[in-house]
């Protein structure tokens, strides 16, 4: 195809994609509930063929010179089928977000004005590597009275395209429009750019993949997009700290997970808890992380003989998504939100302390999407939050910040009933 | 200035914003107050010298050959700036919306989670022709504790520069940053472009203005844009409809004030109130209205001997903004519905009707921000949604859709209160 067929062939997918998403925002949730059951049913009837979809992709990941993590990534068992597949009856056990009443308002003229929840229209979701978001991305925005429009990555095309046969099938077998769920059937770079100026019929863009798969999405989209930017989280340790729990807190937040956004980057500890600081590191080298220590931290570690690296100021602004860590000190909290306000990336930060006036200080001044005291900053998720299910966690600040469940698929919509009011 | 030192300038601009933005969010409501409050006074008493300064406006508004309605827009009297400054007192007596509980969680792990709201940080304001946007804007930023970045045209200049300098000496009078607040000193077309690449500090943009300024920003902006596009609003006369009421809310939502967005461009009638047509085409004739019709609505509407004109698919999907109509038949409430959703623009629709099962289908399947039962589109308003004050409708799904008023220029924050959890 060339690029005026390829526009074409997104245009149609998208205006195809509009008019069903009129059809999914009246349709009653036990449809959709039915299709979500339906679909779980066929993902696991169907792992045969799908796990031959995927060998084709397997057999050419090798030409795409993949990492042994991103192959690890790319690989279907019949035991990673079923989890999608629980996954898939866990998003129809969910209540439905669509038509609850988020506010009644108080207008002046006394009518009956009310804020209701409605989904956005289509949602376009551009994704690498792993071929279970297909699944996971369509039926949350199928759940949210949404329309999907899915452009995966080429390591895992055949995977895609299968996946997405069985789920267009399974909505026809449920009478629901197949284009409620659209795979774009090219990988072709021309696709994405042409899917991204389809601001007439689709209303949200939602990439989820590395930052420069974001950055190329920002720079070229007129449809508004929904960031999912990583994160460089903060541990801070103040004065009136408990040192059992510092330590506890610390150590799950910087190593329990570390190559997830919501792993901890930056330790930041009070000068009066200057005596804590040895403990913490030697417990943090223990569990084998690196340290990388300003001048103030360094006094601190010298007589400790652990290993230390000097940091730099751009370690405090990097995500090592590693054990790795940075370490300074700072003489009070607001020091130290300012600290996180000008290196953090907004994204997920704690304070560990007894006071509350300190912990209210910084959890009004730290300007994250999430803000702890006293708990570890790996809880930024939609499941640790009781949102259900998650499709991101949003870095920003517009419509949904932090993690997106299926309310922040929605928009709303305001209902007036009158007795014939005129202005 | 050449474009390197423009682009230096909005850099510098954007950044003291982002720090000006950080003092902000935690300021007590009564500071920003005291300020409005401040602002007030200044602008009566320097009612003088912001006349001076608009007199430099209106002498150029002739080189800019501006139209007559134009420059009567553009010019300050005494009268016009105490209603400016009155409506920053109305700002002043709003509630604060920063810091307020929008929703308290209930994770799994049982830890204290609760969604508050806060600023977004830097709002940039794109706007043409009227000055008092100037401060209408910048105190509705301020009271919801965002820093603001305004940009106005070139018509308005000087009132412009005369307003933002006593928005900045009250600022600092009250101990607050002077940054808070910044015109952009240019109106280099060079500047617009430098301020919407500053996605690192800049938060928000809203073009308030024409069309294709409006295109001109989605375009060329990294930043989430929240657009207001204007509307194309239809009022659907059912079966079931009242004659007096429909006639009442027709002439109301079309003549009123036929310049603005939520003003009825289309009129939709169910075939069954076929005999209701005339009546209605008369009082529109008579309240000086054209009417152009389609073929169904001109069988019904020959025998008036009313002027008529064939109407086009063109005309069903204009906005007027004058006392022109367009008029069609419709077999029953879901082609109105898909009538509406197909030509219209998304912004305010109503149904008259005594039935409520047609009201309903109506309500829910019209996919626009605001959906009327027996009321005037007119209502779709800051003001009368009981919101006390408007910074624009959003034409947009994400974040706001509606009418946006202070609650709308936040955000939120996660904010977590534990006791040691770990994940």
């Amino acid at each position: 195809m060339d690029s005026d067929q390829i526009t074409e062939l997104v245009e149609d997918i998208a205006a195809r994609a509009r008019r069903a998403s009129l059809e999914l925002a009246t349709l009653p949730s036990e449809t959709k509930n039915k299709f979500l059951a339906a679909l779980a049913d066929r993902l696991v009837a169907e792992s045969g063929a799908i796990i031959e979809a995927n060998a084709l992709d397997l057999e050419a990941a090798e030409a795409l010179e993949l990492s042994a993590p991103m192959v690890e990534r790319l690989t279907f068992t019949p035991e990673r089928i079923a989890a999608m597949a629980e996954g898939v009856r866990q998003v129809a056990s969910l209540p439905d977000p669509v038509g609850a009443e988020i506010e009644k308002l108080d207008p002046p003229k006394g009518f009956d004005l009310r804020k209701i929840r409605v989904p956005m229209g289509v949602i376009g979701i551009i994704y690498e590597s792993r071929p279970n978001v297909t699944v996971d991305c369509a039926v949350l925005c199928l759940k949210s009275g949404n329309a999907s429009i899915l452009r995966g990555g080429k390591e895992a095309f055949h995977s895609n395209m299968k996946l997405a046969e069985i789920i267009r099938e399974t909505l026809a077998a449920t009478g629901i429009s197949e284009d409620a769920v659209q795979l774009i059937p090219t990988t072709d770079r021309w696709a994405l750019n042409a899917l991204l100026k389809q601001d007439k019929t689709v209303h949200c863009i939602i990439p989820r993949g590395g930052e420069s798969l974001i950055r190329f999405t920002v720079e070229n989209s007129r449809i508004p997009v929904i960031k999912h930017y990583t994160g460089v989280c903060s541990v801070y340790i103040d004065a009136a700290a408990d040192a059992d729990m510092a330590e506890s807190i610390l150590i799950n937040a910087k190593c329990q997970r570390p190559s997830v956004c919501n792993a901890a980057e930056n330790l930041i500890v009070h000068q009066g808890a200057a005596e804590l600081l040895p403990r913490l590191a030697k417990a943090l080298h223990d569990n084998g992380v690196e340290l990388r220590v300003d001048a103030k931290a360094k006094a601190l570690l010298l007589a400790s003989g652990l290993p230390l690296t000097d940091a730099t100021e751009e370690d405090f602004h990097t995500e090592y998504n590693d054990l790795i860590i940075s370490i300074t000190v700072v003489a009070d909290t607001a020091e130290a939100v300012q600290f996180i306000n000008t290196r953090g990336s907004g994204h997920s930060d704690a304070i560990i302390t007894g006071d509350a006036e300190s912990a209210a200080r910084f959890l009004n001044g730290v300007d994250s999407a999430t803000v702890y005291h006293n708990a570890s900053t790996r809880f930024t998720d939609g499941f640790e939050f009781g949102l259900g299910a998650e499709i991101g966690i949003s870095t920003d600040r517009l419509h949904a910040r932090g993690p997106m469940g299926l309310n922040e698929l929605c928009t709303y919509k305001y209902v007036i009933h009158g007795k014939g009011e005129i202005k």
